[in-house]
């Protein structure tokens, strides 16, 4: 029915040729999760076994200053999904300050409808929209992805943990659309004791088909495939296990590397890879709890995932669109997972929500014509501000790796690296004289500029303004991450009698 | 003289054609003075300045995994000269255990007549040698580089250490040929201030202009270009300052790099780039003491400069050689500075001397057949053997960053890392129960293997084997770097009455 409606729009596309094609060009975002900037070979991972994703990169456009909008899965998720700050769609908690939160089994909270997503919007322009993979923006009813703009889905409403007991706390379920197909660890296996699993086998096909339906209609679509396979408990299929000189995890990246050749060159075969346009990133930095055999490397960076160092919130990125960007490109704008929002809309024909502040810019004058657009990269934990970048240089308005208690017990976001008054096991509050960095000459922020220096002053007055602008339009929306209690834990009501 | 005499040499070769050609192509080493394996784009360099040398590996082969034979200048440079590691050509102290050492003005030692050296055995295929820059191997007159095999010089014996009184501490000379052309600091200078010297100029030029004088007169030849810019007190020519996003340090490594892409493109425009093969790389990690102004980086690795961990050892490393090496080669292959050696004698046609151990080996197969071959590499610091790498695997005999004493005095050769039982500031000991990493997996070299692993008892007999082996045969040379008296400070006495 969507499909016969949407056919005149597909004939106008059609018939205006290949400039206005770009107007409503299909749209691919590979969302990895908590792989590292320095996860791939063209980053500098010095195993090197990405050859598909660096000839991506050869053949469009590397993003080398690119950030998540949180350093955890669900807010950068709903800020990827909204072109907003978690801080402003309510994806935060206030359980305690500071503190990254979620949408694990007990957690109540998710999408708000209130907030308008980019499939939903997508949608206005005739696109079919397709997640595949980890939706993580809540799992009642009310938060199904299909009732916020997806047309299908194909994946899971949480992270692969597990496996549960099943009674008190359900295993993780996968859907197709409203069905659910079953659980992980019961019907969808992870071996955690090898590793296999070949669910990312699974979400490449779903892909391949998808693309290949899309085609053969001749509808423009949004694919969003959000694979979690880099997500500790990491997994790989068996012709990919024991095939990186990296271990499991490096396994995991090469199976991933595979499959988005295999989607490229899907796109080529097919005819339309010049009106795709593609993008790879991450939601946040690699687990360096999980590291070594769990989790990856952010290169050079401070630290990794739940932080607001460099190794927290940088991220890989390549965009991709043959006839459109240059072979060979490299950026150094500051981008943000919440400019996709921004600039898929615009790939789409579409502006942004006039209601409503948007944090998400347009890439396409960068990704096209080479600017460089001026903005600054606020780094949140939960709902606090803290650190700020504009331009090279980045001040740190609260310092916090992980306290000494969980510290205590091993689990550490910072193994290896300890920078004096920098990673702190407790909060510091720097909000009257900020920690400022030099990314350029530190990119480790290891060496705290002198607050007495003029470049400290002539800096901190330029980022200060700026702070001061973003908090005073500052709306906070409601928290959605509270912890509730066990009862919540219905997450998987929809769709569980068909299967339970 | 030299000339006419070589002339029926080189007819023999240009008429032989392209094959035996191959058989004397000319040899161009740009050897780095504490550049980091991540200082350089196509390594992951963060604000990525360098798209001469990107370029240079997109066309020719990337080592991953190349290393030099000590974490410091004087003993790395005599390894690469003679294909031998410094235990055996003498370039260590007995001063103290594990003591790094180099040549400073107090010291009498320097390369041994003993020792053969590259541009020597070259000498025998016909070959003009010529070394611009930093030479290392001692400044008394029996050790200059024109007794040592070659035919030409344009730099110092020393680092650009200065400015000293003059008086009890002369400046550092810089030499053509024979002849001392004046001091650094006097005649050439440098401006500790700013960062402003021309010195990578001058060596640039001298470097094209000995190509153009080798293809005019069509001899084969032998250029080792051992600048000295990215050497902390670090400096850049005036149209580089300021250019880098990175500070100081990034003018000077952009400089390097547009001096490589002439250099390269010289070659190419003379018509002999398919007769010249040209390798890039670093004399030691980059000096993470001197970070961030005057300090590079060295990625995702542990420490710098002075230690036995992957960031003192491990370097960038390019083969570029068109017409011969296919453009965009990775390679894994366990490299050493010491294969420059035996690797320019294959080149040449020539074999490497019987009469003594060489620890080189040639990496002709590697560069141009893809061959892979199994062979350990060893890490000393000063005559100990604090570590071997075989395969992925890397075991630590002794770990040791720097002392208390020195830590205390705010010298750090790890700043902002520390591994618990790794980067000791006492000299630890693990000759008996050898700290195992596999650096696929873990290649910050932060996650010991259990001893108790199967792994580690398997990856261990084999390291213990060629240990064993390695010990078993091995004749220490005559220390050359003890540090002697004040007295022994009359280093430029050779060509010192021509200029003071
Ligand atoms: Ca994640
Ligand atoms: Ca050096």
């Amino acid at each position: 029915m969507a499909s016969a409606a949407l056919r005149p729009l597909c004939l106008c596309w059609a018939l205006l040729g290949p400039a206005a094609a770009a107007a409503t060009a299909n749209i691919v975002l590979l969302l990895m999760d908590d792989m590292g900037w320095g996860d791939l070979g063209a980053f500098g991972e010095p195993s090197k076994e990405t050859p598909n994703l660096d000839q991506m990169a050869a053949e469009g456009m590397l993003f080398l200053d690119f950030y998540t909008a949180s350093p955890l899965c669900s807010p950068s998720r709903a800020a990827l999904l909204t072109g907003r700050l978690p801080v402003r769609n309510g994806f935060y908690t206030t359980n305690g300050h500071a503190r990254n939160a979620y949408t694990p089994q007990d957690i109540v909270g998710g999408i708000p409808d209130s907030e308008l997503l980019l499939p939903e919007l997508l949608k206005k322009a005739g696109y079919t929209n397709k997640i595949i993979g980890k939706w993580h923006l809540g799992h009642q009813p009310q938060f199904h992805p299909l009732r916020h703009g997806f047309d299908e889905w194909f994946g899971s409403p949480n992270c692969h943990f597990g496996p549960y007991d099943n009674r008190e706390r359900p295993n993780i379920p996968l859907y197709r659309d409203w069905e659910m197909l079953g659980r992980y660890y019961e019907d969808f296996k992870i071996d955690l004791k090898t590793g296999e699993s070949n669910l990312t086998q699974l979400y490449l096909q779903e892909a391949l088909d998808f693309i290949s339906k899309q085609q053969a209609s001749q509808q423009p679509f949004f694919l969003y495939w959000a694979i979690d396979a880099t997500h500790a408990p990491v997994y790989a299929s068996k012709q990919f296990l024991g095939t990186s000189q990296r271990g499991l995890y490096g396994d995991a990246v090469r199976e991933i590397d595979d499959s988005v050749g295999k989607i490229l060159r899907h796109l080529q075969q097919l005819g339309i890879s010049e009106n795709t346009f593609v993008f790879f990133t991450s939601d946040n930095g690699a687990a360096l709890i999980s590291a070594p055999k769990q989790g990856g490397s952010n290169g050079p960076f401070l630290c990794g995932k739940q932080t607001t160092f460099e190794g927290g919130m940088r991220e890989p990125a390549i965009a991709w669109w043959p006839g459109h960007i240059p072979a060979g490109q490299v950026s150094h704008q500051l981008g943000s997972v919440m400019d996709l929002f921004s600039t898929s809309l615009s790939l789409a024909g579409l502006q942004p929500p006039s209601d409503r502040q948007i944090d998400g810019i347009d890439l396409l004058p960068v990704i096209l014509q080479g600017q460089l657009i001026d903005r600054p990269i606020f780094y949140y934990r939960g709902n606090e501000l803290m650190a700020v970048r504009s331009g090279l240089y980045k001040a740190h308005y609260w310092t916090w790796s992980n306290s000494w208690e969980e510290h205590g017990k091993g689990i550490d976001f910072c193994p290896g690296q300890s920078v004096a008054g920098v990673t702190t096991h407790t909060q510091e509050e720097h909000t009257y004289l900020p920690l400022l960095f030099h990314l350029g000459r530190d990119p480790g922020e290891k060496y705290p500029l002198s607050f007495a220096s003029e470049e400290y002053q002539q800096a901190m007055e330029h980022i200060s303004g700026l702070v001061q602008q973003h908090k005073d339009t500052l709306v906070p929306g409601q928290p959605q991450l509270n912890v509730c209690d066990q009862a919540v834990m219905v997450f998987d009501v929809f769709g569980r009698e068909e299967k339970d």
